[in-house]
């Protein structure tokens, strides 16, 4: 099986900018894909990376500087057998969510994201061919509807939490303890003092 | 197994005022909490809702006006065997899900909500207690630590998404198609165009 995981090397996580400087999206991003590296190579799988620009990681990276949909399908078009897509912004991800994953029946494996995203295909039949944007899931339903293809899911809360915005830093460090959780936790990140509603982060010292 | 469905009667879902009036977040409230009941008991299972005030619906209603924990550790205490409890806003909740959660192995099931809030509870030991607040599922862990008990927990998108605040609207238009769908859809809700981020729901004309 091929396993890709798409990075942004260039202006990642822009969605954070207002508790995090570029410098530090940059890094929490790299420090993200690390943690959902681990979870593939840690279920037995050898992940690419498909990135827009060089990045350090110990696995294969492929750079395709185009956008999103058209890298993806590039590999899609390309592969020879099951391909499936993992994002990296997935630090909640384990390898027992991985295995899930591609344990899941379906020509197409599709899990949602919140706010309606794709954040994991598997694709077993080679005519898939993915749409990636705000509302994806949607449209990754209908092209597979309209090519008569089974559609499986996950549904797992470790798959669909994507890390964008802010309050879902705080998903990140009540439940995991990986690299990225350590990160926030050095750059003075901490789960805020309790509250009626969801709890988000505060950041204080770093430290 | 007894399993409670707690439920404010009197002023639910505040958080979502912004794009309800008040008669209307009592009318959805109890709209996922038909959801709800029907995936229990699509599951097999028979549940009682733990309400605050009156409440119409197909299942028996205990009525009990304190806040959430000491009702909860009420049911807990008197209980002789084991007890489930499952949160009124999770309209994602399919029977899959709720066999999935009582399967689930553990002195204690523990099922974190978006947020850190505690959505979903199997107490297997007579001496487990709750405590709920905005970041229960620590306290949770912790207590359970304490008194030496195992815990279980479940991997689920539908269970740990609470509908609370306006962007989880667009969770239940994308993910499922019960009462709430159809209430949301009814009073005008949909999923916004599309946008390079999560998408939300606008609202529009009722019909």
């Amino acid at each position: 099986m091929e396993v890709y995981v798409p990075f942004d090397a260039t202006a990642p996580k822009r969605r954070l900018e207002s508790v995090l400087s570029s410098d530090e999206r940059q890094a929490f991003a790299r420090t993200m894909l690390r943690d959902v590296l681990d979870a593939i190579t840690g279920a037995g799988l050898s992940p690419t990376v498909l990135s827009t620009g060089p990045v350090a990681v110990d696995v294969p990276v492929t750079i395709d500087e185009r956008d999103l949909t058209p890298a993806v399908n590039d590999r899609l078009a390309s592969a020879s057998g099951v391909v499936a897509v993992v994002m990296a912004d997935l630090p909640l991800v384990t390898p027992a969510t991985v295995e899930r994953l591609v344990d899941t029946p379906g020509d197409v494996v599709l899990v949602p994201g919140l706010g309606g995203g794709t954040n994991a295909v598997v694709a077993r039949d080679p005519t898939f061919r993915v749409d990636y944007h705000g509302g994806s899931i949607r449209d990754h339903r209908a092209i597979a509807r309209r090519q008569d293809l089974t559609v499986g899911t996950v549904d797992s809360y470790r798959l669909s939490v994507d890390v964008d915005e802010p309050p879902d830093l705080v998903e990140v460090l009540l439940h995991t303890d990986g690299h990225s959780a350590e990160w926030l936790s050095d750059h003075g990140f901490r789960v805020e003092p309790d509250t009626a509603g969801r709890v988000a982060v505060t950041r204080g010292p770093q430290g």
